[in-house]
């Protein structure tokens, strides 16, 4: 069964508990997921109406967007929790002779490998979503501006729990300051 | 049927539909659920070990209430969905004389405090949810301290995201410094 296929409650659950996984890096792919459904539904809700027909093609195109980004975000949480189990069986390995601790070597680097791969898949998909909530921001019914900010939000600070497991400076950098940037213009037309 | 028993993949897709529930209320306070949930790993994956016998009891209680804001904000993901059907309903009162007229403005007087106080609610767990990711960053297991960065930055997101719906500048003020601190004491130790 896949981790979001458990309902909202059982994944928490498992999240608090000592279990491997979900960990941190799931979190954040479900996190990121729900700033890119949020960014979806100010699409939801602009789509169709007559005060928004001048960006109709714009916010359906952003519309598949979020939605593939929110089903990458999904099968991130899976990928995050299978990437530790190769990981698992190269520390089981046996290290005695020169020729099993070179093998073991190998094998090891690539687990780790793989293992840092889906972080970093995170950051990026994340990046995404901090994309795709500045348009949503700037094109989207004003009714859900607030859903968009949200959207932000969570994109960004799933950008930043998946890069406390990896060394990703350009991504924080670059996108963080967008993010604060599309909080800070919905905060302001909200007067918050 | 509760929100929260909904499958993850279910959520985020009604969350990423023009469906009135969930909002960016109720995914702030899911987002804020897994940071209490991230905390309580962290709890998890320190109580017992022979390391930190000296801070045993201290995690303990940490566990407890984390576990508890964690049921506390799975409630107001339903508490928030439920708030604004009363609203509905007092927008749908006529005004056609003085009398319903005065009736109306009072039902929705009461159906608006109604609607505004499921957000600071939300506001006020994550705030509980920071304070615990820092003492969790402070005294739980190092193998551990990304994940109570994790937590801060969630607690945080879901504590501004709530924010968007309502005017909280103080919640704010004085806990967005406190999880970037943990947040940045937690980057640092990692050399992220």
């Amino acid at each position: 069964m896949e981790l979001t296929q458990l309902s909202c409650e059982e994944f928490l659950s498992q999240l608090a508990s000592k279990a491997p996984a979900p960990g941190g890096g799931g979190a954040a792919a479900l996190v990121g997921a729900a700033g890119a459904a949020l960014g979806n539904m100010v699409g939801s809700l602009t789509t169709g109406k007559k005060k928004y027909a001048a960006v109709e093609a714009d916010i359906q195109a952003l519309n598949a967007r979020a939605e593939a980004l929110r089903q990458r975000l999904e099968a991130l949480v899976q990928a995050d929790a299978e990437a530790f189990a190769p990981l698992a069986a190269a520390y089981g390995l046996p290290k005695e002779t020169p020729e099993q601790q070179a093998q073991k070597a190998a094998v090891l680097a690539e687990a780790l490998d793989g293992a840092c791969a889906v972080p970093l898949d995170i950051m990026d998909a994340c990046c995404e979503g901090i994309r795709l909530a500045a348009d949503y921001a700037a094109k989207g019914s004003v009714l859900a501006v607030s859903d968009a900010g949200c959207a932000a939000l969570f994109c960004k600070a799933a950008l930043q729990a998946a890069g406390l497991d990896e060394k990703a400076a350009r991504m924080l950098a670059e996108y963080v300051p967008l993010a604060d940037e599309v909080y800070q213009s919905v905060a302001s037309r909200l007067r918050v």
